[in-house]
């Protein structure tokens, strides 16, 4: 599907039931209590990008599903039993039988490295319901961890061409991390392949630079078109974002007046942008509940935070 | 090399400088810190068997090394600066790019069930440090752990045939679990095929159990030796052991009188059978050793404690 900036374009997806179908990981965020890891305490929590994105589209007033394999394990049933008290739909979790995958965080004061623990979250398949929902879905989103790994980026490509056949906008998180890759893949190359082949990217600075190397962000941003993606928002945090509708950039400053913690803003902003668009609004206006939303949430702690309905986020700003 | 219970028979090693050389896992141990995982939090603690082995016999009096295989990151260092903490020698620990492996369990009032994350452990390697050390050591141990990946696999059977070339005793700890294996795998015949080709294994009858299927423990020691191994230690738990020399078979009670806590009680006894036996003790006399190092442990609360020196234990237990 075509995405333009110009003259209020209105998108539209006759029939279709679905805002968001979030396709990707869901993981366990295991985070040590401490700085620097003194007493080896570690808290788990729920995690997983796709998954914080429609759990805010539902909470801003669309409807989305998450598609994500978690392992037959007491984790998987952690993971399961979160999303069902946030009253998410699980229909499209599959459990398989690698250990759910997890994310390891000891807290620093300096740059915290992740360890990466891919299970579960590789063995994704294309399964009948998945079929189904993408024939159902306005926007397709999804992750750059099921692009990592050859067979679940398989299942990824197929479900690609599923969701262009049935008109969706397909949308993809560029988000490159060198140690989600196996050495024996060209991790940069196959991402800059699935760059080419959706509608829509939000590259942060730092996502750029990990792909392409340091360089301004609008030259970053004409790489993004060179390789075939027309749509590409690049957030500079709080310098606000760029949006680039063919190489037509339009600047825009940022919504936030605080900042409390910016984990999970990213994924507001997605969430906001995403139900603009599939409620009727304007890309423009889209645009505008993206940073709405992402300002929101700037305001309190934790990746995924209660939200207003996006039309009281609307009425607050216009006041 | 040939090991019999007859006549009090001791093995000799001339010219060898290293007791024991235990190769296979260290890994982060996770642990709830409460039953049933109510509250999400856990302990991260050094495990592995291997390693515990090699503390022991140090502890004993003894001279032993660990091979293992950890991450470039955090639980890496976490782990090894574990073991030199503990005085161990790290010559021969590999640091390598997969995440340092990691085994969750969530206490709970039933069986715990233990989720597996693999990673650096696989990734094993031959190198020349290890080639030295399989020529000095008296004693080669392994696990089950690499021998549940083709990777490892290959590297442990390479590093058998140099610890045979060089007249080493080689032991095999047969601990199968299925969900250590890959589906592509058969597990049992392959654990089934190693016991063939070592000299000493000391199965659990939990362990023949999932290896043969139920039986009684004197047949489960004869499949060991229709597989080709010489010389068995079945532990019955409280009921003792039976050691099999070639099918002739001897019981032995426990020499426990008090049981704290049985966590790491069969890499105890292990310790102390090897450092009997590569102390010039006879073979029986190795035996007794392994039996107090053992129940010594059961007093303990811990997979490895503080421990006196193996003639200690048997001046103890001459009183």
């Amino acid at each position: 599907m075509k995405i333009t900036l110009q003259s209020n374009h209105i998108l539209e997806f006759p029939d279709k039931t679905i805002d968001v179908l979030a396709i990707g990981e869901i993981l366990v965020d295991m985070i040590s209590t401490d700085y620097d890891d003194v007493n080896h305490q570690f808290q788990a929590y729920f995690g997983g990008s796709p998954a914080n994105i429609v759990m805010n589209v539902n909470r801003l007033g669309g409807t989305a599903k998450i598609c994500a394999a978690v392992g037959d394990d007491r984790f998987g049933d952690f993971l399961t039993r979160h999303l069902t008290r946030q009253k998410m739909d699980t229909t499209l979790i599959q459990q398989v039988k690698q250990s759910t995958s997890m994310v390891v965080v000891n807290k620093s004061k300096g740059t915290p490295l992740p360890i990466f623990y891919r299970g579960a979250d590789y063995r994704i398949q294309l399964t009948e319901e998945l079929s189904q929902a993408l024939k159902q879905a306005k926007i397709v989103h999804f992750s750059s961890w099921p692009i990592s790994n050859l067979r679940s980026r398989q299942v990824i490509k197929q479900a690609l061409m599923l969701a262009r056949e049935a008109g969706a906008l397909v949308c993809f998180d560029p988000n490159y991390h060198q140690s989600l890759w196996d050495d024996s893949e060209d991790g940069r190359a196959i991402m800059k392949e699935m760059i080419g082949q959706v509608d829509i990217i939000k590259p942060s600075e730092d996502d750029a630079e990990r792909l392409f190397g340091p360089d301004t962000p609008e030259n970053q941003i004409d790489k993004c078109h060179q390789l075939g993606c027309r749509f590409v928002i690049m957030t500079l945090g709080k310098e606000g974002a760029i949006v680039s509708d063919n190489g037509e950039k339009t600047y825009y400053h940022t919504r936030a007046e605080k900042v409390v913690d910016t984990t999970g803003a990213g994924d507001a902003f997605w969430s906001g942008f995403y139900c603009g668009i599939t409620q009727g609004e304007t890309v423009e206006k889209a645009l505008e509940i993206g940073f709405l939303t992402s300002a929101y949430k700037l305001n309190f702690t934790g990746a995924v935070v209660e939200l207003p309905h996006y039309k009281t986020l609307l009425e607050c700003a216009d006041k």
